[in-house]
């Protein structure tokens, strides 16, 4: 990608930042070069430096920028019955998964299993983003139980956890065997089971 | 660790092996050099070639070698009431986590997402991992379902991936964290919650 030399600093870091994005995600944190993320962005190894400290700032604009491309619109839409927004939710992050074969699984995720042992800077940005999914989850939630819509008694905030866990879990799974059997068993037990 | 030269070999490649589960659990796949491993077991890098063709090879049979130490035997101890089983299981699970500071979490979950897309052998290694353990629950399961100790109607293999999916999450969220609260959330909501 070539580009003139009258465009603003500011995009150029877009375009260092979506590339980071998808370099991590394809290959990991440990998989992954500065000049990868360089050359995927059409720019010089030198501007990356311009516009981040280290390959770990990087990381973690990566994943609040891959955060922000989870769709928590979809759980706060109040034209649709909770549990519904929750299902569409999960749906979209299945069809972006089965679209990609399988592979990559989540970022979030990702992060945590590889690097975040190793930085503290990126465990504390993966402990925000599953944060911030959690309370979007049990947002929801809280809803559905006023509603009346989920068996009684359920804490949203534990049930939204051990739900988001779920589907790591289920992203694992899905990676490993290449197949939708995980999405399928995620939904009838969240829905039919975990909820109802 | 110096060893004499009577050593015999298979003694050798046992301790390459359990060099490579340490290292590997610790580090991660990309993380981990040779040299390492054979660093940790004493031997010279040459020697590592004499039992592993690659590092690759080495990482299917450290995961072999993990999935060995994982307790099914709890599993499927017959003196016990099969959700007692399960739940010891887990425990023993979650103490060796904790034990480890929440760092490490499970060595199938941190090759599933950080290597199953770019080798086909740990990508297989990893099925059948997944499928070895999640059969051990269901088998426990089925057993429950006869005896009526879960709710009616759960099917024991898709109940069996669900909870080892939402365990793997679980990890993750404790790593993130360095808490022990995913774990008392999945043992409310599995055993008070799914199973019931």
């Amino acid at each position: 990608m070539e580009r003139g030399g009258d465009v603003p600093k500011a995009s150029k870091r877009e375009d260092l930042l979506a590339s980071a994005l998808e370099v991590f995600h394809t290959r990991g944190f440990h998989g992954t070069g500065i000049q990868e993320i360089a050359d995927a962005a059409g720019a010089p190894k030198g501007s990356f430096y311009n516009h981040f400290a280290s390959k770990e700032e990087a990381a973690v604009e990566a994943l609040r920028r891959y955060g922000a491309g989870r769709r928590f619109d979809i759980l706060g839409d109040t034209s649709l019955p909770p549990l519904d927004r929750i299902r569409r939710h999960f749906e979209f992050l299945r069809d972006e998964n089965v679209e990609r074969g399988f592979t990559r699984g989540c970022l979030v995720g990702n992060f945590a299993t590889g690097v975040a042992d190793h930085s503290e800077a990126i465990r504390a940005a993966v402990l925000e983003g599953l944060r911030t999914w959690s309370e979007a989850i049990a947002a929801a939630l809280a809803e559905a139980r006023r509603d009346g819509s989920v068996r009684p008694g359920l804490d949203p905030d534990e049930t939204a956890r051990f739900l988001l866990n779920a589907w790591e879990g289920t992203l694992i799974e899905a990676r490993a065997g290449r197949s939708q059997a995980a999405f399928d068993t995620f939904f009838t037990m969240a829905f039919d089971v975990v909820l109802r």
